[in-house]
């Protein structure tokens, strides 16, 4: 593939990686005491896949006591409770990748943080 | 609703709970070092949702092992790999149903085990 | 399997479909232009599992007109947009379902209908 | 976001879009007759996304027919069923991609196929 660098495809796998983990865990039911397991488990799925450097999840708690069921003390995991960021290491080049709440716009945003060309 | 028992009820709902794991979380990947933690987040993730005594997920070993691409040390977690054994307790009607690979019909076969009318 | 009986099966096939459907689905991409198409789609999914006998799938479009973010003109479909009426056939006993909306308890319910032992 | 260019984000967009339709449609019920309703709705529900310039999806009939249980007439979507190509525009920069099955790896590969800068 002629033109395509390293650089290229290091943001490409990156959001790969966010896109995935969003569409395959968001549904999932939670609640405050499985916030942790649950992120550890979608830390596990994504670090398995290729060129992933590093990874953390962090699901926010506030937002799922908040929307946690009153009778039934659950909710489900929504994109917007979702804090990612993913280190993709593509050859020699490093990108390092987001996805936040945007409260502004009311959306949960994918954002290219760094690239690192070594 | 007239004429509904207490007893459709705890089938219906380990109906429920059995069908939604499933689509919830196949996709995931997931490789031998992964199983067990998979398998606690899908469990925990189970045991949120109402009227759920008991659940135990069990993924086949095996079949990731032989299932992981060589090249990329991993695979997706299908419906096969899956063993689960539910109970739903619905006032006082238990319901015990298990999800399991069935071998001759290459499927993965809900059925109902046992129901317990107290 | 002793005492388990064809009105079991028919309400756990039942409960099976919908726990599916909504894990399946919810998080897909839609706005009030591809409410009817996705809705087609879920029914032909649900329709094309054992024991169904109907299905009909409508999508709130209301909500997801509330829903839709107004920069990117999309939203996610969620549990509570679906209204889902499903029958299973098991043998010769018709299980009658719904997944609708539950305004005071703001929950996506399930329920038995109508069992029909012919 | 110093040094952070469109191109990046154009390719970055198109890996978000591949990775998502990936995990969020894999597992859906699928059979001859409804390969092409699925494929369009994944279309609208991708074509919903920012950015998103084109998107075909082709369902591989053969697969589909081969993986069909031969008792319940259907199976599920697999990534290596999809054939996918997609153009994310962003601002001025067009990034093509694509999902393809790759026999050798025995793996649904993702790969930037073009990236034009006007």
């Amino acid at each position: 593939m002629m033109n395509i660098s390293e650089r290229d495809n290091a943001v490409f796998e990156a959001g790969i990686k966010l896109g995935a983990l969003y569409h395959q865990f968001v549904g999932t039911p939670i609640n405050v005491d499985t916030i942790d397991d649950l992120a550890r488990a979608i830390e596990e799925g994504v670090a398995l896949q290729p060129y992933v450097r590093s990874i953390s999840v962090v699901i926010d708690r506030e937002m799922v006591e908040k929307k946690q069921n009153p009778r039934f003390k659950y909710c489900e995991l929504e994109g917007r409770m979702l804090h990612v960021s993913l280190q993709i290491l593509y050859k020699n080049t490093i990108a390092a990748v987001e996805l936040a709440y945007d409260e502004e716009l009311d959306y949960p945003m994918m954002r290219i943080m760094k690239i690192e060309e070594m």
